[in-house]
């Protein structure tokens, strides 16, 4: 299993993605690192490194980039999926880089109308899927079907959730509730699930709201890339506000320090819980393989889980698991069985 | 100033809500309570029940509900907004129940497209004001644009911004990016601050991201009511999830045990200003008279703040301000120097 990775784009510098790969080398996968060769010293065994210093990674229009630079580290690693040189791509610089040249060289999968990007949120107790975050801002009832089946089909392989529970993101649990995007994906996706009766993937709990995606009665939530995006970054900035009240008390006293000193080892706990790291990244899904996209700001520990991630992802077949899915439930793009609506 | 309450639909019962308005008309606001007379004992001075014991809180369809309930507490509370006996509504059943009882009887504000939904945020430092957090599912650009100018008066008004820096939420900072929703909005919007010259009531700052709602560069967030629903139940829910989790984890050992006891001081103000019931609940904006509407689960304290809210909202004319503003900037429907897009 090789997995082509992208050392451009990292806040910490190629070199820390570098010490990622390293990591994830000691665990058996082989990794095709692209990134500048001079910051990458004496690459361990398993890791080769691919001198490509051009980073599009901070570019303002990451799909021009992609196409006006085929040397760049994203595309060159995109190739090397393309061309079967890598089973599963990683990419430091960016979401909007990695779809780009994921889109023009890995391309879409089969019969999948438009990819989406998943983030498994670091919820305490069990991560949530959530998805579209970003791939697309707007997107059409057929689309996240198609994201139902993606989202469950990942949650199920690389989550360990063997029949997860899909909700579709909405302003009000009732059916009828929700915008007629949310009305007519629901509708449809009840008449997809019917039409692979007992071999239906997932089951499908109707719509949730914002609430849920903390209150554990979904593993899977779906929605278009515009409202995936607000609420990934709603649900980041609410965290990382409360927690640092939390800290802000902890130092507004000499007893609030002392009680902060002795909570500390139990709050670390929590703290590993919804550490992003420890989730990888962003899944590129959809396209004809696996894309893991994990953030900029991580450290070695969080890409070498993601190139783990990525490469259990082609290991186990995720693209083929999803499309036969699809296939099944007759959701593939001008699919036979299609009864259209 | 009267306010007209309906004291149905409370978590804790019409009696909770009487408690709450008794503490406003010690404040000096006159309220008319309706609600079941049998159920609210011993008014004080200033606060005059009349029987009205049909709720139609728990209604699943409050706008069919308030149409076929005429003798219903909210609409009887509508109905004497409508007629002058009273200059704003408070109704703690429901946001259903508030805004059908509000548009069939209190009525649209001249030149106004729809009402909306909008909630001061109990971020720490300011709160931030979303809307629309769910009056409608739906959205058009000229509503977004009447938004700013109903959510810009009501955080000069009642929240102590004198000039409120807008931003419309979208899922990249960028011009350009967004829904078009949100790309035609911001164009009408720029092009509308313009006419209105040195006289614009805010200061539109641009698109922002979901976790501009606790980031700051923002007094006020205008979207559509799916996203701003999904927006703000996400941002409760994992507010809730964050804090149960410092809870827990000062219950996990006895060292945590004591940590969390000399830290509850501290924390209990950061729970006191991130504490819904001191912002009083949504503001039902658009109306010809403002409406607040407490959350159902607040206590006599949450009540009483809605009340003086709403009675200081009327007192300052938010809804005439509101007005002459969006006049000013020919966003009025029908606006005769409104140049269309």
């Amino acid at each position: 299993m090789v997995v082509a990775v992208d050392a451009n784009g990292a806040d910490l510098g190629p070199a820390e993605v570098a010490a990622g790969a390293a990591l994830a080398a000691q665990r058996g996968v082989r990794v095709l690192l692209f990134g500048p060769a001079a910051e990458i010293e004496a690459p361990p065994t398993g890791v080769e490194v691919v001198d490509a210093p051009l980073s599009i990674a901070k570019s303002p229009d990451p799909a021009r980039a992609a196409r006006a630079n085929p040397e760049s580290s994203i595309v060159q690693a995109a190739r090397a999926v393309a061309e079967g040189r890598a089973q599963a791509l990683v990419c430091a610089g960016g979401t909007g880089a990695a779809l780009a040249a994921g889109l023009f060289n890995v391309k879409r999968a089969r019969g999948v109308h438009r990819p989406a990007l998943a983030l498994a949120l670091p919820v305490p107790g069990r991560p949530v899927t959530l998805l579209d975050v970003g791939a697309s801002a707007q997107a059409r009832p057929e689309h996240l079907v198609q994201f139902a089946f993606m989202g469950a089909a990942l949650a199920s392989v690389l989550l360990d959730v063997p029949r997860p529970r899909v909700g579709l993101l909405s302003n009000g649990e009732e059916q009828g509730r929700g915008s007629p995007l949310v009305v007519v994906a629901r509708a449809e996706l009840t008449e997809r699930l019917a039409a692979a009766a007992g071999a239906a993937p997932f089951e499908l709990v109707g719509n949730v709201e914002g609430g849920d995606l903390t209150s554990g009665v979904a593993d899977v939530v779906v929605t278009d890339g515009f409202t995936g995006n607000v609420a990934l970054k709603v649900a980041e900035g609410v965290s990382q506000t409360v927690l640092r009240a939390v800290r802000d008390a902890a130092h507004s006293s000499p007893r609030a320090k002392l009680g902060g000193l002795l909570l500390t080892p139990s709050l670390r706990a929590f703290r590993e819980q919804v550490d992003p790291e420890g989730q990888g990244g962003a899944y590129l899904l959809g396209l004809r393989r696996l894309g893991v996209v994990p953030h900029g700001s991580f450290t070695r520990r969080g890409f070498s889980e993601a190139i783990l991630r990525a490469a259990r992802g082609a290991q186990e077949d995720l693209v083929g698991r999803t499309h036969a899915a699809l296939e099944r439930a007759g959701a593939l793009r001008d699919s036979p069985i299609r009864t259209g609506r």
